[in-house]
Protein backbone atom coordinates (compact mmCIF):
# COMPACT_ATOMS: atom_id res chain seq x y z
CA UNK A 1 0.00 0.00 0.00
CA UNK A 2 3.06 2.17 -0.63
CA UNK A 3 1.98 5.59 -2.17
CA UNK A 4 4.02 8.31 -3.51
CA UNK A 5 3.56 10.61 -0.88
CA UNK A 6 5.26 8.23 1.26
CA UNK A 7 8.63 8.83 -0.83
CA UNK A 8 11.45 11.09 0.76
CA UNK A 9 14.52 12.82 -0.58
CA UNK A 10 18.08 12.73 0.84
CA UNK A 11 18.51 16.80 0.27
CA UNK A 12 17.50 19.25 2.95
CA UNK A 13 14.54 20.03 0.89
CA UNK A 14 11.33 18.06 1.33
CA UNK A 15 9.28 17.41 -2.07
CA UNK A 16 6.22 18.77 -2.35
CA UNK A 17 3.53 15.55 -1.37
CA UNK A 18 2.32 14.42 -4.73
CA UNK A 19 -1.44 13.83 -4.08
CA UNK A 20 -2.15 9.88 -3.21
CA UNK A 21 -3.32 7.97 -6.06
CA UNK A 22 -6.75 6.98 -6.60
CA UNK A 23 -7.72 3.26 -5.16
CA UNK A 24 -11.52 3.34 -4.95
CA UNK A 25 -12.49 1.18 -2.33
CA UNK A 26 -9.47 0.35 -0.69
CA UNK A 27 -8.14 1.50 2.77
CA UNK A 28 -5.68 3.95 1.38
CA UNK A 29 -8.90 5.72 -0.31
CA UNK A 30 -11.39 5.49 2.90
CA UNK A 31 -8.27 6.83 4.48
CA UNK A 32 -7.99 9.70 2.51
CA UNK A 33 -11.62 10.64 2.30
CA UNK A 34 -12.02 10.63 5.65
CA UNK A 35 -8.79 12.93 6.00
CA UNK A 36 -9.87 15.45 2.97
CA UNK A 37 -13.33 15.51 5.01
CA UNK A 38 -11.89 16.69 7.57
CA UNK A 39 -9.07 18.94 6.10
CA UNK A 40 -12.98 20.87 4.62
CA UNK A 41 -14.32 20.90 7.54
CA UNK A 42 -11.08 21.94 9.86
CA UNK A 43 -10.79 24.76 6.95
CA UNK A 44 -13.95 25.77 6.98
CA UNK A 45 -14.57 26.48 10.68
CA UNK A 46 -10.88 27.82 11.63
CA UNK A 47 -9.80 28.79 8.72
CA UNK A 48 -5.95 28.52 6.95
CA UNK A 49 -4.37 29.61 10.39
CA UNK A 50 -6.42 26.81 12.04
CA UNK A 51 -5.18 24.34 10.37
CA UNK A 52 -3.17 22.16 11.64
CA UNK A 53 -2.00 17.95 10.85
CA UNK A 54 -2.65 17.25 14.50
CA UNK A 55 -6.57 18.46 14.70
CA UNK A 56 -7.04 16.75 11.16
CA UNK A 57 -5.99 12.99 12.33
CA UNK A 58 -8.32 13.69 15.72
CA UNK A 59 -11.01 14.94 13.61
CA UNK A 60 -10.44 12.16 10.64
CA UNK A 61 -9.58 9.30 13.24
CA UNK A 62 -6.40 8.47 11.74
CA UNK A 63 -3.95 7.71 13.26
CA UNK A 64 -0.88 11.07 13.32
CA UNK A 65 2.00 9.42 12.08
CA UNK A 66 -0.33 8.54 8.85
CA UNK A 67 -1.36 11.88 8.52
CA UNK A 68 2.36 13.15 8.92
CA UNK A 69 3.90 10.57 6.66
CA UNK A 70 1.35 10.80 3.59
CA UNK A 71 1.19 14.08 3.69
CA UNK A 72 3.62 15.81 5.78
CA UNK A 73 2.09 19.64 6.39
CA UNK A 74 -0.60 21.62 5.75
CA UNK A 75 0.35 22.56 1.86
CA UNK A 76 0.36 18.68 1.17
CA UNK A 77 -3.20 18.55 2.47
CA UNK A 78 -4.89 21.51 0.77
CA UNK A 79 -2.52 20.36 -2.62
CA UNK A 80 -4.47 16.63 -1.91
CA UNK A 81 -8.04 18.45 -1.20
CA UNK A 82 -7.42 20.57 -4.58
CA UNK A 83 -6.56 17.36 -6.23
CA UNK A 84 -9.66 15.72 -4.85
CA UNK A 85 -11.84 18.16 -5.54
CA UNK A 86 -10.23 18.68 -9.76
CA UNK A 87 -10.88 14.72 -9.74
CA UNK A 88 -14.42 14.76 -9.99
CA UNK A 89 -17.48 14.25 -12.80
CA UNK A 90 -18.33 17.73 -12.47
CA UNK A 91 -19.87 19.28 -15.82
CA UNK A 92 -21.27 22.60 -16.00
CA UNK A 93 -25.26 22.85 -16.50
CA UNK A 94 -26.71 22.17 -20.02
CA UNK A 95 -29.71 24.86 -19.69
CA UNK A 96 -30.48 25.05 -23.52
CA UNK A 97 -29.09 28.40 -23.77
CA UNK A 98 -25.55 30.70 -23.46
CA UNK A 99 -27.33 33.02 -20.86
CA UNK A 100 -28.37 30.46 -19.06
CA UNK A 101 -25.66 27.91 -18.88
CA UNK A 102 -23.55 30.96 -18.16
CA UNK A 103 -26.11 32.54 -15.31
CA UNK A 104 -26.52 28.67 -13.82
CA UNK A 105 -22.66 28.46 -13.39
CA UNK A 106 -22.35 32.17 -11.91
CA UNK A 107 -24.76 31.01 -9.20
CA UNK A 108 -23.09 27.56 -8.45
CA UNK A 109 -19.92 30.13 -8.11
CA UNK A 110 -21.66 32.26 -5.91
CA UNK A 111 -23.37 29.43 -3.70
CA UNK A 112 -20.06 27.96 -3.45
CA UNK A 113 -18.37 31.09 -2.26
CA UNK A 114 -20.85 32.51 0.05
CA UNK A 115 -21.43 29.06 1.81
CA UNK A 116 -20.81 29.11 5.56
CA UNK A 117 -17.93 27.74 5.71
CA UNK A 118 -16.57 28.48 2.05
CA UNK A 119 -14.51 25.79 1.78
CA UNK A 120 -13.86 27.80 -1.79
CA UNK A 121 -13.33 30.80 -0.58
CA UNK A 122 -10.81 28.98 2.07
CA UNK A 123 -8.91 27.80 -0.45
CA UNK A 124 -8.50 31.04 -2.40
CA UNK A 125 -7.38 33.02 0.89
CA UNK A 126 -4.96 29.68 1.40
CA UNK A 127 -3.93 30.09 -2.25
CA UNK A 128 -1.84 33.64 -0.93
CA UNK A 129 -0.20 31.89 1.75
CA UNK A 130 0.55 28.16 0.69
CA UNK A 131 2.71 28.04 -2.75
CA UNK A 132 1.51 23.91 -2.91
CA UNK A 133 -2.07 25.30 -2.45
CA UNK A 134 -1.21 27.83 -5.02
CA UNK A 135 -0.02 25.02 -7.68
CA UNK A 136 -3.07 23.57 -6.71
CA UNK A 137 -5.22 26.06 -7.33
CA UNK A 138 -3.59 26.73 -10.45
CA UNK A 139 -4.47 23.09 -11.77
CA UNK A 140 -8.17 23.54 -10.74
CA UNK A 141 -8.86 26.73 -12.32
CA UNK A 142 -7.31 25.27 -15.26
CA UNK A 143 -9.20 22.22 -14.99
CA UNK A 144 -12.19 24.05 -14.51
CA UNK A 145 -12.13 26.42 -17.38
CA UNK A 146 -11.03 23.08 -19.74
CA UNK A 147 -14.49 22.20 -18.75
CA UNK A 148 -16.49 24.94 -19.06
CA UNK A 149 -15.55 25.17 -22.69
CA UNK A 150 -18.49 23.85 -24.00
CA UNK A 151 -20.72 26.22 -22.63
CA UNK A 152 -19.07 28.06 -25.56
CA UNK A 153 -18.76 25.29 -27.61
CA UNK A 154 -22.58 24.38 -27.41
CA UNK A 155 -23.47 28.01 -27.71
CA UNK A 156 -21.40 27.93 -30.90
CA UNK A 157 -23.58 25.14 -32.30
CA UNK A 158 -26.69 26.38 -31.85
CA UNK A 159 -25.53 29.77 -33.49
CA UNK A 160 -25.61 31.82 -30.83
CA UNK A 161 -22.05 32.95 -31.06
CA UNK A 162 -19.92 33.04 -34.26
CA UNK A 163 -17.31 29.96 -34.24
CA UNK A 164 -13.77 31.97 -33.60
CA UNK A 165 -15.27 32.82 -30.06
CA UNK A 166 -12.40 33.15 -27.62
CA UNK A 167 -14.25 30.89 -25.01
CA UNK A 168 -11.24 31.75 -22.08
CA UNK A 169 -11.85 35.84 -23.10
CA UNK A 170 -16.13 34.93 -22.46
CA UNK A 171 -15.46 32.68 -19.49
CA UNK A 172 -13.93 35.34 -17.78
CA UNK A 173 -15.82 37.97 -18.44
CA UNK A 174 -19.22 36.23 -17.61
CA UNK A 175 -17.48 34.93 -14.14
CA UNK A 176 -14.80 37.93 -13.09
CA UNK A 177 -17.40 40.40 -11.59
CA UNK A 178 -19.27 37.00 -9.13
CA UNK A 179 -15.42 37.09 -7.58
CA UNK A 180 -14.31 40.37 -7.63
CA UNK A 181 -17.27 41.22 -6.00
CA UNK A 182 -17.36 38.41 -3.37
CA UNK A 183 -13.75 37.74 -3.06
CA UNK A 184 -11.86 41.12 -3.05
CA UNK A 185 -14.72 43.75 -2.70
CA UNK A 186 -16.34 41.74 0.13
CA UNK A 187 -19.85 42.89 -1.24
CA UNK A 188 -22.96 40.72 0.24
CA UNK A 189 -23.60 38.31 -2.31
CA UNK A 190 -26.64 39.56 -4.60
CA UNK A 191 -28.71 37.40 -5.65
CA UNK A 192 -29.29 39.13 -9.09
CA UNK A 193 -25.37 39.13 -9.85
CA UNK A 194 -25.02 35.63 -11.65
CA UNK A 195 -28.19 36.65 -14.62
CA UNK A 196 -26.30 40.43 -14.80
CA UNK A 197 -22.61 39.54 -14.99
CA UNK A 198 -23.74 36.47 -17.46
CA UNK A 199 -26.26 38.56 -19.52
CA UNK A 200 -23.26 41.60 -19.64
CA UNK A 201 -21.02 38.95 -21.26
CA UNK A 202 -23.70 37.95 -23.43
CA UNK A 203 -24.65 41.48 -24.78
CA UNK A 204 -20.85 42.31 -24.93
CA UNK A 205 -20.53 38.70 -27.13
CA UNK A 206 -23.54 39.70 -29.61
CA UNK A 207 -20.85 42.66 -29.90
CA UNK A 208 -18.10 40.67 -31.07
CA UNK A 209 -15.83 41.19 -27.84
CA UNK A 210 -14.59 37.82 -27.88
CA UNK A 211 -13.93 37.61 -31.87
CA UNK A 212 -10.31 36.90 -31.92
CA UNK A 213 -7.51 39.69 -33.05
CA UNK A 214 -10.45 42.16 -32.67
CA UNK A 215 -8.51 45.89 -33.05
CA UNK A 216 -9.41 47.95 -30.68
CA UNK A 217 -11.78 50.37 -31.95
CA UNK B 1 2.77 65.73 19.10
CA UNK B 2 0.31 63.12 20.80
CA UNK B 3 -1.56 61.41 18.11
CA UNK B 4 -4.43 59.49 17.98
CA UNK B 5 -2.28 56.44 17.59
CA UNK B 6 -1.02 56.42 20.85
CA UNK B 7 -4.32 55.72 22.89
CA UNK B 8 -5.28 52.60 24.88
CA UNK B 9 -8.08 50.99 26.50
CA UNK B 10 -8.10 49.24 29.44
CA UNK B 11 -9.78 46.29 27.84
CA UNK B 12 -8.56 43.17 26.79
CA UNK B 13 -8.48 43.88 23.15
CA UNK B 14 -6.26 46.27 21.87
CA UNK B 15 -7.96 48.98 20.08
CA UNK B 16 -7.19 48.99 16.33
CA UNK B 17 -4.81 51.60 15.28
CA UNK B 18 -6.30 54.76 13.91
CA UNK B 19 -4.26 56.57 11.27
CA UNK B 20 -1.96 59.30 12.35
CA UNK B 21 -3.55 62.44 11.55
CA UNK B 22 -1.85 64.80 8.77
CA UNK B 23 0.71 66.85 10.42
CA UNK B 24 1.95 68.42 6.65
CA UNK B 25 5.60 70.03 7.57
CA UNK B 26 6.05 68.53 11.49
CA UNK B 27 8.04 65.77 12.88
CA UNK B 28 4.85 63.60 13.24
CA UNK B 29 4.48 63.46 9.60
CA UNK B 30 8.03 62.93 8.55
CA UNK B 31 7.87 59.90 11.19
CA UNK B 32 4.96 58.38 9.64
CA UNK B 33 6.14 59.21 6.18
CA UNK B 34 9.43 57.21 6.79
CA UNK B 35 8.36 54.75 8.56
CA UNK B 36 5.29 54.08 5.73
CA UNK B 37 8.07 53.98 3.16
CA UNK B 38 9.82 51.51 4.83
CA UNK B 39 6.79 49.18 5.06
CA UNK B 40 6.22 49.59 1.11
CA UNK B 41 10.15 48.39 1.29
CA UNK B 42 9.56 45.57 3.23
CA UNK B 43 6.30 44.45 2.12
CA UNK B 44 7.43 44.54 -1.22
CA UNK B 45 10.51 42.34 -0.88
CA UNK B 46 9.40 40.34 1.60
CA UNK B 47 5.44 39.67 1.43
CA UNK B 48 2.97 40.00 4.57
CA UNK B 49 4.71 36.59 6.24
CA UNK B 50 8.47 39.30 6.60
CA UNK B 51 7.08 41.97 7.83
CA UNK B 52 7.58 43.02 11.43
CA UNK B 53 7.59 46.02 13.62
CA UNK B 54 11.66 45.62 14.48
CA UNK B 55 12.57 45.44 10.51
CA UNK B 56 10.31 48.69 9.78
CA UNK B 57 11.98 50.55 12.55
CA UNK B 58 15.40 49.48 11.30
CA UNK B 59 14.95 50.55 8.11
CA UNK B 60 13.15 53.81 8.98
CA UNK B 61 15.81 54.66 10.89
CA UNK B 62 12.65 55.28 13.91
CA UNK B 63 12.96 54.32 17.33
CA UNK B 64 11.70 50.60 17.97
CA UNK B 65 9.29 52.05 21.20
CA UNK B 66 8.18 54.80 18.61
CA UNK B 67 7.23 52.32 16.05
CA UNK B 68 5.45 49.74 18.59
CA UNK B 69 3.86 52.63 20.72
CA UNK B 70 1.99 54.71 17.17
CA UNK B 71 1.33 51.40 15.28
CA UNK B 72 0.93 48.63 17.54
CA UNK B 73 0.86 45.97 15.26
CA UNK B 74 1.53 44.84 11.62
CA UNK B 75 -1.83 45.37 10.90
CA UNK B 76 -1.99 48.51 12.60
CA UNK B 77 0.95 49.55 10.07
CA UNK B 78 -1.03 47.63 6.99
CA UNK B 79 -4.21 49.88 8.37
CA UNK B 80 -2.39 53.42 7.97
CA UNK B 81 -0.33 52.84 5.21
CA UNK B 82 -4.10 51.71 3.33
CA UNK B 83 -4.70 55.11 4.89
CA UNK B 84 -2.00 56.91 3.42
CA UNK B 85 -2.32 55.13 0.27
CA UNK B 86 -6.07 56.58 -0.09
CA UNK B 87 -4.66 59.84 1.25
CA UNK B 88 -3.87 61.30 -2.15
CA UNK B 89 -4.95 63.24 -4.96
CA UNK B 90 -5.24 60.37 -7.44
CA UNK B 91 -8.11 60.92 -9.91
CA UNK B 92 -8.60 58.77 -13.36
CA UNK B 93 -7.30 59.70 -16.58
CA UNK B 94 -9.46 62.09 -19.15
CA UNK B 95 -8.59 60.87 -22.47
CA UNK B 96 -12.01 62.33 -23.89
CA UNK B 97 -13.83 58.86 -24.46
CA UNK B 98 -14.84 56.34 -22.04
CA UNK B 99 -12.91 53.12 -24.11
CA UNK B 100 -9.44 54.98 -23.34
CA UNK B 101 -10.44 56.24 -19.75
CA UNK B 102 -10.89 52.35 -18.78
CA UNK B 103 -8.36 51.49 -20.76
CA UNK B 104 -5.61 53.36 -19.22
CA UNK B 105 -7.64 52.61 -15.77
CA UNK B 106 -6.81 49.15 -16.48
CA UNK B 107 -3.36 49.85 -17.91
CA UNK B 108 -2.73 51.44 -14.26
CA UNK B 109 -3.85 48.55 -12.33
CA UNK B 110 -1.76 46.18 -14.44
CA UNK B 111 0.91 48.38 -13.74
CA UNK B 112 0.65 48.23 -10.22
CA UNK B 113 -0.74 44.72 -9.59
CA UNK B 114 2.70 43.55 -11.92
CA UNK B 115 5.21 46.02 -10.76
CA UNK B 116 8.23 43.80 -8.74
CA UNK B 117 7.33 44.17 -5.40
CA UNK B 118 3.76 45.13 -5.74
CA UNK B 119 2.63 46.58 -3.27
CA UNK B 120 -0.61 46.25 -4.52
CA UNK B 121 -0.48 42.66 -4.76
CA UNK B 122 1.20 42.61 -1.06
CA UNK B 123 -1.54 44.50 -0.07
CA UNK B 124 -4.28 42.24 -1.76
CA UNK B 125 -3.15 38.88 -0.29
CA UNK B 126 -2.54 40.37 3.20
CA UNK B 127 -6.35 41.22 3.27
CA UNK B 128 -7.32 37.47 3.20
CA UNK B 129 -4.61 37.98 6.93
CA UNK B 130 -5.26 40.82 8.77
CA UNK B 131 -8.92 42.24 9.44
CA UNK B 132 -7.22 45.76 9.88
CA UNK B 133 -5.64 44.99 6.63
CA UNK B 134 -9.30 44.05 4.97
CA UNK B 135 -10.97 46.48 6.60
CA UNK B 136 -8.20 49.59 5.57
CA UNK B 137 -8.45 47.86 1.74
CA UNK B 138 -12.22 48.27 1.69
CA UNK B 139 -12.07 51.61 2.77
CA UNK B 140 -9.47 52.02 0.07
CA UNK B 141 -11.72 50.39 -2.72
CA UNK B 142 -14.71 52.64 -1.26
CA UNK B 143 -12.75 55.18 -2.13
CA UNK B 144 -11.39 54.25 -5.23
CA UNK B 145 -14.43 53.88 -6.64
CA UNK B 146 -16.01 56.59 -5.72
CA UNK B 147 -13.38 58.80 -7.47
CA UNK B 148 -13.56 56.53 -10.86
CA UNK B 149 -17.35 57.67 -10.80
CA UNK B 150 -16.30 60.49 -13.10
CA UNK B 151 -15.05 58.25 -15.76
CA UNK B 152 -18.74 57.25 -15.89
CA UNK B 153 -20.25 60.94 -15.93
CA UNK B 154 -17.95 62.35 -18.82
CA UNK B 155 -19.25 59.01 -20.79
CA UNK B 156 -22.70 60.12 -20.30
CA UNK B 157 -22.30 64.02 -20.54
CA UNK B 158 -20.53 63.33 -24.34
CA UNK B 159 -23.35 61.42 -24.88
CA UNK B 160 -21.63 57.72 -24.90
CA UNK B 161 -23.87 56.32 -21.93
CA UNK B 162 -27.44 56.69 -21.28
CA UNK B 163 -27.87 58.92 -17.87
CA UNK B 164 -28.99 55.82 -15.75
CA UNK B 165 -26.52 53.69 -15.91
CA UNK B 166 -24.85 51.66 -12.95
CA UNK B 167 -21.50 52.91 -12.52
CA UNK B 168 -20.33 50.65 -10.42
CA UNK B 169 -21.49 47.73 -12.62
CA UNK B 170 -19.76 49.29 -15.90
CA UNK B 171 -16.59 49.67 -13.17
CA UNK B 172 -16.83 46.54 -12.26
CA UNK B 173 -17.42 44.61 -15.85
CA UNK B 174 -14.54 46.84 -17.09
CA UNK B 175 -11.92 46.50 -14.56
CA UNK B 176 -12.96 42.23 -12.80
CA UNK B 177 -11.43 40.47 -15.79
CA UNK B 178 -7.51 41.64 -15.18
CA UNK B 179 -7.73 41.17 -11.45
CA UNK B 180 -9.15 37.88 -12.33
CA UNK B 181 -6.82 37.09 -14.26
CA UNK B 182 -3.63 38.29 -12.74
CA UNK B 183 -4.84 37.45 -8.90
CA UNK B 184 -6.76 34.82 -8.78
CA UNK B 185 -5.85 32.85 -11.97
CA UNK B 186 -2.10 34.17 -11.39
CA UNK B 187 -1.67 34.43 -15.29
CA UNK B 188 1.18 36.32 -17.20
CA UNK B 189 0.69 39.73 -17.46
CA UNK B 190 -0.84 40.36 -21.50
CA UNK B 191 -0.25 43.86 -22.32
CA UNK B 192 -3.79 43.63 -24.53
CA UNK B 193 -6.18 42.83 -21.85
CA UNK B 194 -6.16 46.25 -20.34
CA UNK B 195 -8.45 47.62 -23.52
CA UNK B 196 -9.69 44.54 -24.09
CA UNK B 197 -11.61 44.49 -20.95
CA UNK B 198 -12.40 47.67 -21.30
CA UNK B 199 -13.90 47.15 -24.73
CA UNK B 200 -16.02 44.33 -23.84
CA UNK B 201 -17.51 46.92 -20.95
CA UNK B 202 -17.95 49.08 -23.48
CA UNK B 203 -19.97 46.78 -25.85
CA UNK B 204 -22.50 45.32 -23.06
CA UNK B 205 -23.26 49.28 -22.24
CA UNK B 206 -23.79 49.91 -25.81
CA UNK B 207 -26.24 47.01 -25.93
CA UNK B 208 -27.46 48.30 -22.31
CA UNK B 209 -25.48 45.78 -20.01
CA UNK B 210 -25.67 48.75 -17.36
CA UNK B 211 -29.40 49.72 -17.43
CA UNK B 212 -30.58 49.79 -14.07
CA UNK B 213 -33.41 47.36 -13.25
CA UNK B 214 -32.72 45.74 -16.62
CA UNK B 215 -34.30 42.74 -16.50
CA UNK B 216 -32.98 39.42 -17.93
CA UNK B 217 -33.97 38.65 -21.17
Amino acid sequence: MASSAGQTNSGGTPPPAPPVRRRPGGRTSRTRARVLDAVRAELGERGYDGLTLDAVAARAGVHRATVYRRWRDVGGLLADLLAATADDDWLPRDTGSLLGDLTALNEENQDALTARPSIAAALLAASFRSEEAERGLLRLWADRYARCEVIVARAVARGELPPDTDARRLLVAATAPLYHQLMLLRTPPDPGLPAQAARTAVLAASAGAFAPGEAVS
